[in-house]
């Protein structure tokens, strides 16, 4: 039965995306394979036409799962949070799972698309400049709302699919040498989502394709 | 009591992602009240404190609904979805509903964030070009993926948020002078949504803010 069948993720070490997808993978204790895509060796891994059959939009990650392959991550951790038992990834009230929607969008929609590859690669030279300055602009708008809807984590003091977003975006503004001090409760809530377990063994320093000299 | 209360909509009658709440609140027979954010008069609106509290991202669509108040387009679709009656927006089968997420988050993350007023700002004279870049990356993988999973409308025979994302998406197409006609199913559902009254009442040339001689 398709359902049986281990799920495979096509992703990438470092990807944010990919990491999301590990996350929900290891915080509902599903098992699945890693097809590492290596977004920079070859020209880019993901531009091959077997890869694009996969996903179209030639991004990591790609899920085979249940019969289907599935693009985009939050649709991904979606399908999984509602056909796999364990803890919710999103919250039973509606109230409270807009809430996580709109800070996992924030993130996934508002400040990760503008420091995704094929992005930057479009900036060129002034890349690092260009993914601070998206990246502080979002962070200045998502801190004031996490000041306002965090407990422990996120929202609450359940684990969501908003830090599944918040923990990767974060890794990516550390890359980018944005000071993430000056978002106290950004780094708070980071700081105690690392201690998570499902959070250390999806690291992009722990994974398959980690390269030797940024593996923990 | 606050569910007795009409939604309130900040949006402008031109920005897709506003247009996207309004097909929602119209899908649903909800009736609502529209409090225009003029995203170009007096330097931006939407940068006012004033706005900037309703939503920090400085963005529209803001809406106030239930006694909370809630950004992110996807976020505010599935909200009105999850606590309305009429047409379910997203299916009831996961895996229906993941794909309908899928085709929603690939134009809702990896395209139109492209075209946000305060990236192409940043682009400057190129904007044309850039905003032509990224739309045709989305639809070329966009129309083999609706190929795949489109019936009447985007997944399937019934309208779902893909639908409501796909129309506005068409229109800055159309807009950034994309040649929408390269990519025949997506032009086919444009088409086919376009005669459907949800759509054409939440169309910006026919709202409250829309200037008169862009008026339907």
């Amino acid at each position: 039965m398709a359902t049986q069948t281990k799920p495979i993720l096509h992703g990438y070490f470092r990807s944010s995306c990919s990491w999301r997808v590990r996350i929900a993978f290891a915080l509902k204790g599903v098992e699945y394979d890693q097809l590492p895509v290596n977004l920079i060796k070859d020209g880019g891994q993901q531009l091959t036409e077997e890869y694009k059959a996969l996903n179209p939009m030639q991004q990591v990650p790609a899920v085979e799962i249940d019969g289907t392959t599935l693009s985009q991550s939050l649709a991904v951790i979606q399908y999984i949070d509602e056909t796999r038992p364990g803890p919710r990834l999103l919250p039973a009230d509606p109230k409270t799972r807009a809430q996580v929607r709109m800070i996992s969008d924030l993130i996934a929609s508002g400040i990760q698309p503008l420091q995704n590859l094929y992005v930057i690669q479009k900036i060129g030279a002034e890349k690092m400049q260009w993914s601070q300055h998206f990246i502080d602009r979002g962070f200045q708008a998502l801190e004031p709302i996490l000041k306002q809807t965090a407990g422990k984590y996120c929202v609450g003091d359940e684990i969501s699919m908003a830090d599944i977003c918040l923990v990767p975006q974060v890794y990516n503004a550390e890359r980018f040498k944005v000071d993430v001090g000056k978002y106290p409760t950004i780094k708070r809530l980071n700081e105690a989502l690392l201690e998570i377990e499902a959070f250390q063994v999806s690291h992009p320093s722990r994974q398959p394709d980690t390269p030797d000299d940024l593996r923990a």
